[in-house]
């Protein structure tokens, strides 16, 4: 197939590229370097060094493997740029990362979060017209988010519901209460890209994945210089990958409020799992269908715990130290999603255990000169300060 | 109040401006004229005459009536704009109309479709930041779209719905399913403006407007310099609107293929009603609220057919003719939305009669010679061309 990653510069983006160019896909990457800039505005980085551009990665992976990626530098909101890349490359599969995924960034302050919305909604609707006009077969799987659900009292289902009401019975999108204006941003792609499906005739996977931890896949073993990035700090760092750093730098894990915040979690060797087997079983002419993509769930409190235990276990001692919640959120609550229709497709989950965050903890250690110790704990509140009343 | 009207010079937002004018109200508007420009590229016009700006408008007003009505000419996606305009008027009471209003424009291409949600996504935010920052208890209220539901298979509740799934219950943002561009960015905007009640406390009451139709208000038959627009074009006219001109100037009534599309309906002086009883009867800090908009429902055949009545009793033949329908949208569907909040905050309905109608032919007829010909009939249809498989 030929296979089109938006966003192949990111933290799943790269490995996703070399796991489809591995498996016999011809792939092309486009990327604007969005992630990178806003680290170097912030004086932040990658925990693991990486190749400094999308044309040098794909050049050691030419060099390590014989095959090759395409590259296109470029911004998804320049119309120049997609529609070049579509009549070109021609995909028959997109995978679509490319957007900012960062809910701490979005939340800054107007410009972010306008930035935010500009960037993901419009580059989406770039894309989905390409698709229209340019290869209207091709399948879009589209990366969105389990927080686009929030945190509802009953169960939540894979992006539809059978909804009885009054004595009448209809199957609607599953309703959404996002958490953020970067979560927001998923939640409009996500009503766009339905649309495209039943006017268009558009075929799409939304994977509304969980948080994603790790560090390692197959393709990024093969040879240091093919490593995906890695981020831990306050604003593209999530939870597992956040603590793992603190435990190794002898900080204390920064559980946000009571750390009852239970979320969905995969090990990112699941998400290019998911991504391939999406991929590789296509919806229908007309199909938008949703899968819940993550393997398992826990509370911040929980996952504190886990590494706590896998940290006493190689030597480490590790001091939880819950600090005010810098986000709104229900900090207790129902959460019981389901995330059934990507294991039926053979999903095998990687689940997490002490071993995997005990390796986790040691590959950190290897890299932990370059932590950079003043952007751990959030520096932005979402919460505005208390209205002087008049 | 201060009442801060934005869209202030369009179809509803210069007769909103005017009502609370006249109910001793301080009243400032801002607007950027995109509907006057978009006419003027495409060559069509309002078929009643207005004033060519928003302070001659003012100026007229202040002629008839002794008030004053403030002006910005202004864009809501240039922050120094809306910082300003908020800073120096600080609303109590903000009304917003100030979006691209034209399903069929957002539809016409890929240029429009991003420029509608560019224009209407981003302004609104802007709008609530402003609120965040230097009005946290103003009260907005949003003109959304009964469009934003789509057409389910269940009754359609004012905003959010009670669900009971797998023996537990919550109450939830009602499922959307627009069916253009444009109804996707009131989509998009509750979406925003909700996560901001919750998270900010700010307060909002979301109307979801069925059609409107009518062209005269108390104040605007207070002078013929102080009428509003009317339009019949194939991009800003609405259906009852346009087949009363169709009616008037002797074209059959273009009746989108089976006519069983159902939708609710308002007449003008309701709308202004409505949005003064959401004003009058503010929500409190951190609600978002929604109320469905309209008096009553009709098919378009339903009412063409009311048109071809009136028509004969006033000596003009009408003809109904049933043309391709340009969208795509369900042609005969289930329909039953609630809207009662409004009757309990007092609305008095002015319900559609073949007198309201008559009238109606009576004003077009005097206007009859303005009518531009050929953009009655739709230019743009919504589904790409047949694929060539390959």
């Amino acid at each position: 197939m030929r296979v089109l990653v938006l966003g192949g510069d990111g933290y799943l983006g790269w490995p996703t590229s070399m796991r489809f160019s591995k498996r016999g896909h011809e792939v092309h990457t486009v990327d604007n370097y969005l992630r990178r800039r806003v680290h170097t505005e912030a004086g932040t980085d990658s925990l693991v060094p990486i190749l400094e551009s999308l044309p040098t990665r794909a050049a050691a992976w030419k060099d390590v493997t014989s095959l090759d990626i395409g590259v296109t530098e470029g911004d998804l909101c320049d119309w120049g740029v997609v529609e070049r890349v579509f009549r070109e490359f021609l995909p028959e599969v997109i995978i679509h990362y490319g957007e900012m995924p960062s809910a701490p960034w979005s939340m800054k302050d107007r410009e972010h979060a306008v930035e935010t919305q500009r960037n993901n909604v419009l580059g989406t609707l770039n894309v989905l017209w390409a698709m229209r006009d340019i290869t209207p077969d091709a399948h879009l799987v589209k990366l969105g988010t389990m927080g686009e659900y929030g945190t509802p009292n009953i169960d939540i289902e894979e992006g539809f519901i059978e909804i009885e009401h009054n004595g009448r019975k209809d199957t609607l999108p599953y309703p959404k209460m996002a958490g953020s204006f970067y979560h927001l941003t998923k939640v409009h792609d996500s009503h766009n890209i339905h649309f495209t499906c039943r006017i268009w005739g558009l075929r799409s996977t939304d994977l509304n994945q969980g948080v994603v931890y790790g560090l390692e896949t197959d393709e990024t073993l093969l040879d240091e210089r093919l490593a995906t990035r890695f981020d831990y700090d306050d604003v593209f760092g999530t939870a597992l990958n956040r603590f793992c750093v603190q435990a190794v730098i002898g900080h204390p894990l920064t559980v946000y409020g009571k750390g009852g915040q239970t979320r969905g979690y995969l090990n990112i060797v699941d998400t290019l799992q998911c991504v391939e087997l999406a991929a590789l079983n296509p919806p229908v002419e007309g199909e938008y269908r949703v899968f819940n993509q993550f393997t398992e769930q826990f509370s911040v409190r929980d996952l504190a715990e886990i590494v706590k235990r896998a940290g006493g276990e190689v030597g480490i001692e590790v001091i939880v130290d819950p600090i005010e919640n810098p986000r709104v959120e229900a900090e207790e609550h129902y959460y019981n999603p389901k995330h059934t229709k990507l294991l039926d497709l053979g999903l095998q989950p990687h689940l997490l255990s002490d071993e995997l965050v005990k390796h986790e903890l040691g590959v950190i250690e290897r890299h932990k000169d370059r932590v950079i110790m003043d952007h751990i704990l959030p520096r932005d509140r979402w919460r505005p300060p208390p209205r002087s009343r008049t």
